[in-house]
């Protein structure tokens, strides 16, 4: 095949982000409120400072890809320290991420820009980078789990 | 934009998947042999598994999109008890994955297949399988080296 073939459609990009969301919202669920904001292993964060660091990149990567307008998370993070005030973060962002994506222009995919004034990137790298930073650091919740002995919900299911 | 659109072309799923292979290999590389192959948390596996685990997946899951022959990985993988085979291994596998990707019928990333006689999903899917369960668990490696007091290599850097 020729090297520039598609081989992901924007649908399915944004049902693949917000599958991996969906099973990242379960291992917030999963964790003890205390332990969520306050277990850690080999001095890095805590979980729920991860799952706010996912936040503050999710909603603002879609609205920059789509408008060449870099602005951070709207939201107040540093005053939350419930479980359920983050899944309540992590609800309305599902529903912004619904609402910016059809509003992509096709080519801001392909075209690169300076995401956040600072990481230059095409459109869909700077995605990527999103999707796949929040599964990094998922995983690292799941050593956190098993290290509580929590069993994390399957990888599988999103 | 409509659903269907080009996000993401063959050549840039490749080079995101090697990517993701290069930082694979240095946190390999980083790892301490004893501890590569037996320091774990929470009774999960040490990364010497976790390893050998995405080899088993990189070539037969290039192999069985571009074929529909799902075949284990050929080589002995449980007498392996040393970095630098697993980083032989790994260097073999980026050379195959790199011959086998320009072979993929373009028709075969839509299409769904059941991946190893077990898992239905369409060739982009079980790609994207494979490619988020290395970051997966290697972002549980990156707890691991923190346990051990170890620096991780960059995230960002691919």
């Amino acid at each position: 095949m020729t090297s520039t073939e598609t081989v992901f459609s924007s649908q399915a990009l944004l049902a693949h982000w917000q599958g991996h969301r969906r099973l990242t919202r379960r291992v917030i669920e999963v964790f003890p409120e205390d332990k969520l904001f306050g277990f850690s292993i080999g001095g890095m964060r805590p979980f729920s400072e991860m799952a706010k660091e996912f936040l503050k990149m999710t909603e603002p990567i879609a609205h920059g890809v789509a408008t060449g307008q870099w602005t951070p998370f709207s939201g107040e993070l540093d005053t939350v320290r419930t479980k359920t005030e983050i899944l309540r973060l992590w609800d309305e962002a599902t529903e912004k991420l619904n609402a910016i994506w059809p509003t992509i222009p096709a080519h801001r995919f392909a075209e690169v820009d300076k995401a956040f004034g600072q990481w230059e990137n095409s459109g869909i790298n700077t995605i990527l980078y999103g999707i796949d930073n929040e599964i990094h650091h998922r995983g690292q919740g799941f050593v956190y789990l098993r290290a509580l002995g929590i069993e994390p919900p399957p990888f599988w299911e999103r």
